[in-house]
């Protein structure tokens, strides 16, 4: 493996140099940089408890969803150019109080909302499993009632495992077709944010040999002839399992290995329980750059055709290889 | 949560001062230390690569691998009671060859054999999931044909995750019915051990609220009436899914919530697969401190029943909660 590239060279050589300033040396890098910070936080924190309040969606928050939601938000704040931003903690979309130190923002330049959540998989916290991070940027002073596909920007999904690490997607109304995605390493030592991988991207089903699949909830398999159907199929077909029950580290996994394909479904009995604006949409822009699909499986289009209407808007998930995701999405709805 | 004792204080309290000394105050804090040094180990290792070699079971190994073996094995090496030790990563057990500045070993004193599996989940660390580290404390010079049962004498499965964790069952032959199984936390920035939790155990069938399965090698249902009618039965009754494919973290998840069963079968098609010395009988003294069974799926018995012959001797798994452990294994067996 040759010297990785720092992110700061890595945006020099791919982005333009005259465009996005702020999104290359202030947001994207700053954003990075909280992720470290949080990986270091919830780090240092050996107990894990409940915080003793619910947030706007009825989970219950956790003392670390709390204190990573603060890092988050103090970073925001040290970014002119971040003009609104929401979080699954919080209760909608709120205008950014910049730190004092910071200019005022010109707003003919650039004018980001970032959407995010910031630890994601409380459920398997406790049992110390890889957990993430999740945010989207919008090309907009708000994320709400934009078109998804050319508005949201950019995408990081971040891993708090052993290491730090996260995927960075950013696909530009000026190259929609030559989108970035990327995999950085975070260093909370060297504060270094490391490209460890120029170019990631899912394989053509040729070169695939494990084929990859992470059904969550499983129990509705019970309820729906369709799923089970489904499940039958990836048993049947040798499909290797690879389930953690923590969303980033499940849609992660098939971007390292390069197949995959993750099913969130939505049926009778179990409804559409994954946000939108905080947890579907970046992971769907990720997807797409790495030349795979995001589909909903309730209308089976994309997910990021849709406009965002509200910050608790709820999607179910199919992802990950584009000819996987087709077959699911077929089986699901019946065809 | 009150706040948590030092391991020291810890095991001062739990076991009579006048017995196992080097055990209470040299083996287990120099494992759980260098568990700390692993952890660092792995999150300084953003180059994750293969080293280029295989193991003794035909593992291709990784860099980290190597490293995280030698960690493991220089804090061996400061422990004048560790008499031998082995390593899924070395060839066979060998004497220690202590460091020059620790003084000769008393033989009428305390004599341990530690076996060990450094990392292990491979192949979920490109991912960056949650791995793990797997140590065995035999209470004699060599853990080779021993009574598993007696002779073990402690073991520590250890999560490399977002924190680094690990949990410490000790079965001392002069208390067989009043073992420790507790959780501690480790800090790589302070050094310290904190007990975390200070007595792991299975719920009872009445206390469970959510049932947990991790079924490993799950292709080999495609080929196993067995395999096959017990995964639908655990969909069927709704159980929750978790399996990362980590032995580690998925035996963990159990004892994290308090129920769980993890399936190793062994099938027509798909040999025992795990190392007894180094994987199964270490969860199994865990297992069976925390009140669960962890039994061999071939012949029906408890794993700590036989002897280990040879570093290489293999095994299917079942573990976890006893009314599970013994529903699979019926169903396994076709009874």
């Amino acid at each position: 493996m040759s010297t990785p590239l720092l992110l700061e060279d890595f945006l020099k050589q791919k982005l333009p140099s005259s465009d996005r300033i702020h999104l290359r040396t202030s947001v994207l890098p700053t954003l990075l940089n909280s992720i470290t910070s949080v990986a270091q936080c919830l780090r240092d924190s050996q107990d894990i408890q409940a915080a003793g309040s619910q947030n706007t969606s009825g989970d219950h928050q956790l003392n670390v969803d709390l204190a990573t939601n603060d890092i988050i938000h103090a970073a925001i704040r040290t970014c002119p150019s971040i003009i609104s931003a929401s979080s699954e903690e919080d209760e909608g979309e709120n205008a950014v109080q910049h730190n004092s130190n910071i200019s005022p923002h010109d707003s003919t330049q650039e004018q980001y909302s970032v959407a995010f959540d910031p630890l994601d998989g409380s459920s398997i916290i406790p049992a110390n499993w890889s957990v993430g991070t999740i945010i989207g940027i919008w090309d907009s002073s708000t994320a709400l009632n934009q078109r998804a596909s050319s508005k949201q920007v950019a995408a990081i999904l971040g891993v708090l495992g052993p290491r730090t690490t996260a995927i960075v997607a950013i696909r530009l109304p000026s190259s929609p077709d030559s989108p970035l995605c990327f995999e950085v390493g975070l260093s909370s030592s060297t504060q270094d944010i490391l490209v460890i991988r120029e170019n990631v991207q899912f394989k053509s089903a040729e070169e695939v040999k494990t084929r990859y699949f992470a059904p969550a909830n499983l129990r509705a398999a019970a309820q729906d002839a369709a799923y089970k159907k489904l499940i039958e199929h990836f048993i049947e077909k040798e499909y290797t399992l690879r389930y953690s029950g923590g969303l980033v580290p499940d849609v992660y996994h098939a971007f390292v290995k390069g197949h995959g394909v993750y099913v969130s479904p939505v049926t009778a009995k179990s409804k559409a329980k994954l946000r939108v604006l905080y947890e579907v949409a970046p992971i769907a822009l990720i997807v797409e750059c790495a030349g795979g699909r995001a589909v909903d499986p309730a209308t089976g289009r994309d997910i990021l055709e849709k406009e965002v209407r509200d910050v608790d808007d709820r999607s179910g998930l199919v992802c990950g290889t584009r000819e996987e995701v087709d077959m699911v999405v077929r089986m699901l709805r019946g065809q």
